[in-house]
């Protein structure tokens, strides 16, 4: 019987796979390492890159194993959704160039994956598909217009309008981590300066923090890092700031701040229902999020303020591969 | 036959009234004063104001007026759109507060005019309707995602996604104007800092030069305000920018930039086909767009960058009453 999804989250690091029901429940599971990344954040190489297509090939294979090893047949599954980094096109599902994958410029990844399994794919952006998920199954379930920010190494997101995904018109929509907070603000790897990502992302954060204690802060985190400042994490920033430690505790503050801005931003433009975060970072509770609701509330117009609820997500890394099995299933219909 | 529309524009000023045909041609047009302004910029009262009740008669009046003087019957109005001032409820007609006509507080419009006229009474937000309107038949046609800056005394905005005007949840998306572009620049009237409006509407860059010219800059401004310079206005600055005077270009390359930066963010968050300016401001041509463009091309992602078109809009001071009406003529299906 035609009654299973694929869903798949191609990360530089690790790409997840899942045989989902249709409607949205994983039943198995598994990851392969990716192979194709550039390097390491601090650009170390960390496995000869294999090319898109030979990545492709294992991804494939990692998808009829995981099949065959539950005795689900191929002829099962009515499609499969990916999930990958962009810039790309999901009507075509050519990935035009991601930044941490390498040789991935306009690679038919759709094509590819029908030519393997013969089985419909639908490819979208990573941000997009976690989206989703969280929008069908996760924090955004029930709700009609969602904005999701995702918080990974850059700032992502995603928006749903009307229960459909809105990708814009070059499935550029929804980059949240690239709007200027601070016109001035330092340099972004995009380019600019002073967008949300340059100021508020996790590395930043704690590029942020080294600074500071290299001019003297003084704070646990120094002895939480054995003072090899290069080991400091967004994790023990969060840490330090449970114990108390008011650099790490400010740390966070003003990353909610910048996250707010960013929130009052969405919400005098789009007045959504719900702004939803995802992320490692989130794990950081109120220690984050009163500060992105008070600055939020605070710049936001009276009417969508009003409105929205700003919360975590529920559905952790499986955002990706729900998200993605569930855009696939919907199709065109968005 | 019923095959005419009614368009009104209310402003705090005037309210613009016109007889249009099904595919947007106005053929009749009138105004009246609309009685109901707190003050002018300088808070003066202009008139003793009316209640919006007595408007509403006065306007049906004139409705009622320019169709016996043009031998249209009523019968022949198929609907009636309004573009109102908000906070509204676009689907019960209802408007919640309009900062600058006085009394208007939960005033139902929509209920109001129909129980005057007897004809079907859409009712939107001013920003919504003049962006409507050029989507419709002025600068956006034939485009699909479409965003519109309206640069009035404050700076509003619309949004057209995938050929429907999206209003967000409570009729308030699209609000440009109140985005954060400067976190501790100047005071907004809306309470937040360094909104977009506070930094780039017309009363704003007027008072940013008189306050440079009270520092001591020497500028073409003072002579042709006769040294009053409470009369300067962002005309004045246009016509002393296209005498060379460097510091009004300054002014306009300067409130360019800034509204760059909020292109550049609604870019990378709805990844439009085209933005459009309306309003006063727009006359002063490349000697503010240029600044626009360039501002918001070095902000935005390659791609929603490479895409879009930056343009002045098309239909003047006629969007608001064509818009208003096609609003009325799509109704429900948006």
């Amino acid at each position: 019987m035609k009654n299973k999804l694929i869903g798949v989250d191609i990360g530089g690091t690790n790409i997840k796979i899942g045989i989902l029901t249709k409607d949205g429940k994983i039943i198995h599971k598994t990851s392969i390492p990716t192979y194709s990344i550039v390097g390491d954040a601090y650009m170390r190489p960390l496995h000869p890159p294999e090319k898109p297509q030979d990545i492709v090939k294992r991804l494939c294979d990692a998808v009829k194993n995981l099949c065959y090893k539950n005795k689900i047949k191929l002829s099962e599954i009515v499609k499969i959704g990916i999930g990958c980094p962009g810039p790309l096109n999901s009507k075509k599902g050519i990935i035009y160039s991601t930044p941490n994958l390498f040789g991935w410029e306009n690679f038919p990844l759709k094509k590819c994956i029908e030519r393997h399994l013969k089985i419909p794919t639908v490819v979208n952006n990573d941000a997009n598909s976690a989206t989703y998920g969280e929008y069908w199954l996760g924090a955004g379930k029930g709700y009609s217009t969602v904005v999701c920010f995702t918080l990974g190494t850059g700032i992502g997101g995603g928006i749903i309008l009307n229960g459909k995904l809105f990708k814009g018109i070059d499935d550029s929509a929804g980059h949240f981590g690239h709007t200027t907070i601070v016109p001035d603000g330092p340099k972004c790897g995009c380019g600019n300066k002073g967008c949300l990502e340059a100021l508020a992302s996790a590395p930043n954060m704690v590029k942020r923090a080294i600074s500071k204690i290299k001019n003297g802060t003084r704070t646990k985190l120094i002895v939480l890092s054995n003072g090899n400042l290069n080991t400091i994490t967004a994790k023990m920033i969060h840490i330090a700031a449970i114990q108390g430690d008011k650099f790490a505790k400010e740390l966070l503050a003003e990353t909610g701040r910048y996250l707010g801005i960013a929130v009052a931003n969405v919400l005098n433009i789009l007045n959504p229902e719900i702004v939803i975060f995802s992320g490692g970072m989130i794990e950081a509770g109120d220690l984050l999020f009163k500060h992105i609701r008070k600055e939020a509330m605070k710049r936001a117009l009276p009417q969508p303020a009003k409105r929205v609820k700003i919360v975590p997500a529920k559905l952790g890394n499986n955002a990706g591969i729900i998200g993605a099995a569930g855009l696939a299933l919907v199709g065109d219909n968005i």
